[in-house]
Protein backbone atom coordinates (compact mmCIF):
# COMPACT_ATOMS: atom_id res chain seq x y z
CA UNK A 1 0.00 0.00 0.00
CA UNK A 2 1.12 3.89 -0.74
CA UNK A 3 0.81 6.07 1.44
CA UNK A 4 -1.44 9.46 -0.36
CA UNK A 5 1.48 11.99 0.48
CA UNK A 6 4.17 9.85 -1.29
CA UNK A 7 6.10 12.18 -3.81
CA UNK A 8 6.47 11.60 -7.69
CA UNK A 9 9.90 9.59 -7.31
CA UNK A 10 8.99 6.93 -4.87
CA UNK A 11 5.85 6.79 -7.04
CA UNK A 12 7.95 6.01 -10.57
CA UNK A 13 10.09 3.69 -8.31
CA UNK A 14 6.92 1.60 -7.48
CA UNK A 15 6.25 1.75 -11.23
CA UNK A 16 10.02 0.03 -11.79
CA UNK A 17 9.01 -2.92 -9.27
CA UNK A 18 5.76 -3.76 -10.80
CA UNK A 19 6.85 -3.50 -14.32
CA UNK A 20 9.57 -6.04 -13.14
CA UNK A 21 6.35 -7.89 -11.53
CA UNK A 22 4.52 -8.19 -14.64
CA UNK A 23 7.03 -9.07 -16.50
CA UNK A 24 7.90 -12.15 -14.41
CA UNK A 25 3.82 -12.53 -14.63
CA UNK A 26 4.27 -12.67 -18.10
CA UNK A 27 7.51 -15.30 -17.69
CA UNK A 28 5.25 -17.54 -15.82
CA UNK A 29 1.92 -17.67 -18.13
CA UNK A 30 4.67 -18.71 -20.95
CA UNK A 31 5.61 -21.58 -19.37
CA UNK A 32 2.46 -22.56 -18.36
CA UNK A 33 0.86 -22.18 -22.01
CA UNK A 34 3.99 -24.47 -22.91
CA UNK A 35 2.84 -27.17 -20.13
CA UNK A 36 -0.48 -27.15 -21.20
CA UNK A 37 0.36 -27.81 -25.01
CA UNK A 38 2.98 -30.36 -23.84
CA UNK A 39 -0.08 -31.88 -21.46
CA UNK A 40 -2.68 -31.00 -24.45
CA UNK A 41 -0.13 -33.40 -26.83
CA UNK A 42 -0.19 -36.51 -24.89
CA UNK A 43 -4.09 -36.20 -24.19
CA UNK A 44 -4.43 -36.34 -27.73
CA UNK A 45 -2.25 -39.45 -27.93
CA UNK A 46 -3.88 -41.01 -25.22
CA UNK A 47 -7.28 -40.56 -26.35
CA UNK A 48 -6.06 -42.34 -30.23
CA UNK A 49 -4.26 -44.91 -27.83
CA UNK A 50 -7.57 -45.11 -25.98
CA UNK A 51 -10.02 -45.90 -28.92
CA UNK A 52 -7.70 -47.93 -30.95
CA UNK A 53 -7.88 -50.41 -27.37
CA UNK A 54 -11.57 -50.12 -27.49
CA UNK A 55 -11.70 -51.27 -31.19
CA UNK A 56 -9.25 -54.04 -30.54
CA UNK A 57 -11.00 -55.19 -27.30
CA UNK A 58 -14.57 -55.13 -29.09
CA UNK A 59 -12.84 -57.62 -31.32
CA UNK A 60 -11.58 -59.83 -29.18
CA UNK A 61 -14.64 -60.03 -27.20
CA UNK A 62 -16.76 -60.93 -30.42
CA UNK A 63 -13.97 -63.10 -31.73
CA UNK A 64 -14.18 -64.88 -27.90
CA UNK A 65 -17.93 -64.95 -28.39
CA UNK A 66 -17.79 -66.19 -32.09
CA UNK A 67 -15.19 -69.32 -30.30
CA UNK A 68 -17.69 -70.02 -27.11
CA UNK A 69 -20.74 -70.37 -29.70
CA UNK A 70 -19.57 -72.08 -32.38
CA UNK B 1 13.75 1.12 -15.82
CA UNK B 2 12.37 4.53 -15.59
CA UNK B 3 15.08 6.99 -14.53
CA UNK B 4 14.31 8.57 -11.12
CA UNK B 5 14.40 12.43 -12.88
CA UNK B 6 11.12 11.63 -14.47
CA UNK B 7 8.12 13.82 -13.96
CA UNK B 8 5.01 13.09 -13.36
CA UNK B 9 3.64 13.12 -16.54
CA UNK B 10 5.54 9.93 -18.31
CA UNK B 11 5.15 7.80 -14.74
CA UNK B 12 1.21 8.23 -15.69
CA UNK B 13 2.03 7.71 -19.09
CA UNK B 14 3.20 4.26 -17.98
CA UNK B 15 1.05 3.37 -15.72
CA UNK B 16 -1.60 3.46 -18.52
CA UNK B 17 0.85 1.00 -20.32
CA UNK B 18 1.78 -1.62 -17.31
CA UNK B 19 -2.40 -1.17 -17.03
CA UNK B 20 -2.77 -2.33 -20.19
CA UNK B 21 -0.37 -4.74 -20.47
CA UNK B 22 -2.00 -6.39 -16.78
CA UNK B 23 -5.60 -6.36 -18.64
CA UNK B 24 -3.64 -8.48 -21.53
CA UNK B 25 -2.06 -10.61 -19.03
CA UNK B 26 -5.89 -11.41 -17.56
CA UNK B 27 -6.78 -12.46 -20.56
CA UNK B 28 -4.07 -14.93 -21.09
CA UNK B 29 -5.23 -16.45 -17.73
CA UNK B 30 -8.59 -16.57 -18.38
CA UNK B 31 -7.75 -18.40 -21.92
CA UNK B 32 -5.38 -20.94 -20.06
CA UNK B 33 -8.49 -21.20 -17.65
CA UNK B 34 -10.47 -22.68 -20.32
CA UNK B 35 -8.01 -24.42 -21.67
CA UNK B 36 -7.17 -26.25 -19.07
CA UNK B 37 -11.16 -26.71 -18.00
CA UNK B 38 -11.13 -28.65 -21.55
CA UNK B 39 -8.09 -30.68 -20.91
CA UNK B 40 -9.78 -31.86 -17.53
CA UNK B 41 -12.78 -32.82 -19.07
CA UNK B 42 -11.06 -34.93 -22.06
CA UNK B 43 -8.75 -36.54 -19.07
CA UNK B 44 -12.03 -37.32 -16.70
CA UNK B 45 -13.19 -38.98 -19.79
CA UNK B 46 -10.80 -40.67 -20.40
CA UNK B 47 -10.13 -42.14 -17.05
CA UNK B 48 -13.67 -43.37 -17.13
CA UNK B 49 -12.73 -45.44 -20.61
CA UNK B 50 -9.29 -46.69 -19.38
CA UNK B 51 -11.64 -48.03 -16.53
CA UNK B 52 -14.05 -49.66 -18.25
CA UNK B 53 -11.39 -51.63 -21.10
CA UNK B 54 -9.54 -52.44 -17.82
CA UNK B 55 -12.95 -54.05 -16.63
CA UNK B 56 -13.50 -55.66 -20.28
CA UNK B 57 -10.14 -57.02 -20.81
CA UNK B 58 -9.84 -58.46 -17.23
CA UNK B 59 -13.50 -60.23 -17.94
CA UNK B 60 -11.99 -61.55 -21.53
CA UNK B 61 -8.88 -62.59 -19.81
CA UNK B 62 -11.06 -64.45 -17.13
CA UNK B 63 -12.95 -66.19 -19.73
CA UNK B 64 -9.97 -66.68 -21.99
CA UNK B 65 -8.28 -68.88 -19.22
CA UNK B 66 -11.66 -70.88 -18.47
CA UNK B 67 -11.82 -71.90 -21.94
CA UNK B 68 -8.69 -73.06 -22.00
CA UNK B 69 -8.68 -74.87 -18.68
CA UNK B 70 -12.02 -76.30 -19.68
CA UNK C 1 -6.80 5.39 -19.02
CA UNK C 2 -5.64 8.16 -17.23
CA UNK C 3 -5.74 11.56 -18.60
CA UNK C 4 -2.50 13.27 -18.75
CA UNK C 5 -2.86 16.34 -16.65
CA UNK C 6 -3.67 13.78 -14.01
CA UNK C 7 -1.68 14.80 -10.51
CA UNK C 8 0.78 12.57 -8.90
CA UNK C 9 -1.76 11.35 -6.16
CA UNK C 10 -4.36 9.59 -8.58
CA UNK C 11 -1.11 8.09 -9.95
CA UNK C 12 -0.40 6.98 -6.90
CA UNK C 13 -4.17 5.69 -5.96
CA UNK C 14 -3.75 4.25 -9.39
CA UNK C 15 -0.43 2.36 -8.37
CA UNK C 16 -2.07 0.58 -5.66
CA UNK C 17 -5.23 -0.93 -7.71
CA UNK C 18 -2.36 -2.13 -10.49
CA UNK C 19 -0.36 -3.86 -7.61
CA UNK C 20 -3.24 -5.54 -6.06
CA UNK C 21 -4.58 -6.69 -9.42
CA UNK C 22 -1.27 -7.83 -10.27
CA UNK C 23 -1.21 -10.14 -7.04
CA UNK C 24 -4.46 -11.22 -7.30
CA UNK C 25 -3.20 -12.30 -10.94
CA UNK C 26 -0.34 -13.66 -9.68
CA UNK C 27 -2.69 -16.23 -7.16
CA UNK C 28 -4.77 -17.15 -9.98
CA UNK C 29 -1.02 -18.02 -12.14
CA UNK C 30 -0.37 -20.24 -8.62
CA UNK C 31 -4.10 -21.95 -8.54
CA UNK C 32 -3.14 -22.50 -12.78
CA UNK C 33 0.08 -24.25 -11.64
CA UNK C 34 -1.57 -26.46 -9.37
CA UNK C 35 -4.33 -27.34 -11.28
CA UNK C 36 -1.98 -28.14 -13.98
CA UNK C 37 0.15 -30.34 -12.04
CA UNK C 38 -2.65 -32.28 -10.53
CA UNK C 39 -3.76 -32.71 -14.70
CA UNK C 40 -0.26 -34.14 -15.14
CA UNK C 41 0.12 -36.41 -12.43
CA UNK C 42 -3.73 -38.29 -13.51
CA UNK C 43 -1.82 -37.61 -17.49
CA UNK C 44 0.97 -39.66 -16.54
CA UNK C 45 -1.13 -42.30 -14.54
CA UNK C 46 -3.15 -42.86 -17.79
CA UNK C 47 -0.10 -43.52 -20.06
CA UNK C 48 1.21 -45.80 -17.48
CA UNK C 49 -2.22 -47.95 -17.19
CA UNK C 50 -3.06 -47.57 -20.95
CA UNK C 51 0.49 -49.12 -21.61
CA UNK C 52 -0.14 -52.45 -19.73
CA UNK C 53 -3.55 -52.26 -20.90
CA UNK C 54 -1.75 -52.88 -24.65
CA UNK C 55 0.66 -55.18 -23.45
CA UNK C 56 -2.38 -57.45 -22.07
CA UNK C 57 -4.37 -56.89 -24.74
CA UNK C 58 -1.72 -58.02 -27.17
CA UNK C 59 -1.35 -60.83 -25.21
CA UNK C 60 -4.88 -61.67 -25.25
CA UNK C 61 -4.69 -61.45 -28.55
CA UNK C 62 -1.93 -63.70 -29.16
CA UNK C 63 -3.21 -66.05 -27.08
CA UNK C 64 -6.68 -66.33 -29.00
CA UNK C 65 -4.98 -66.63 -32.37
CA UNK C 66 -2.71 -69.53 -31.17
CA UNK C 67 -6.03 -70.57 -29.87
CA UNK C 68 -8.24 -70.58 -33.62
CA UNK C 69 -4.71 -72.25 -35.12
CA UNK C 70 -3.84 -75.19 -33.00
Amino acid sequence: PVPAEESAFPATQQLVVLSESLTATQHQILALQEQYYELDKTNRLLVSEVLSLQKMVRAQSQASNELITH
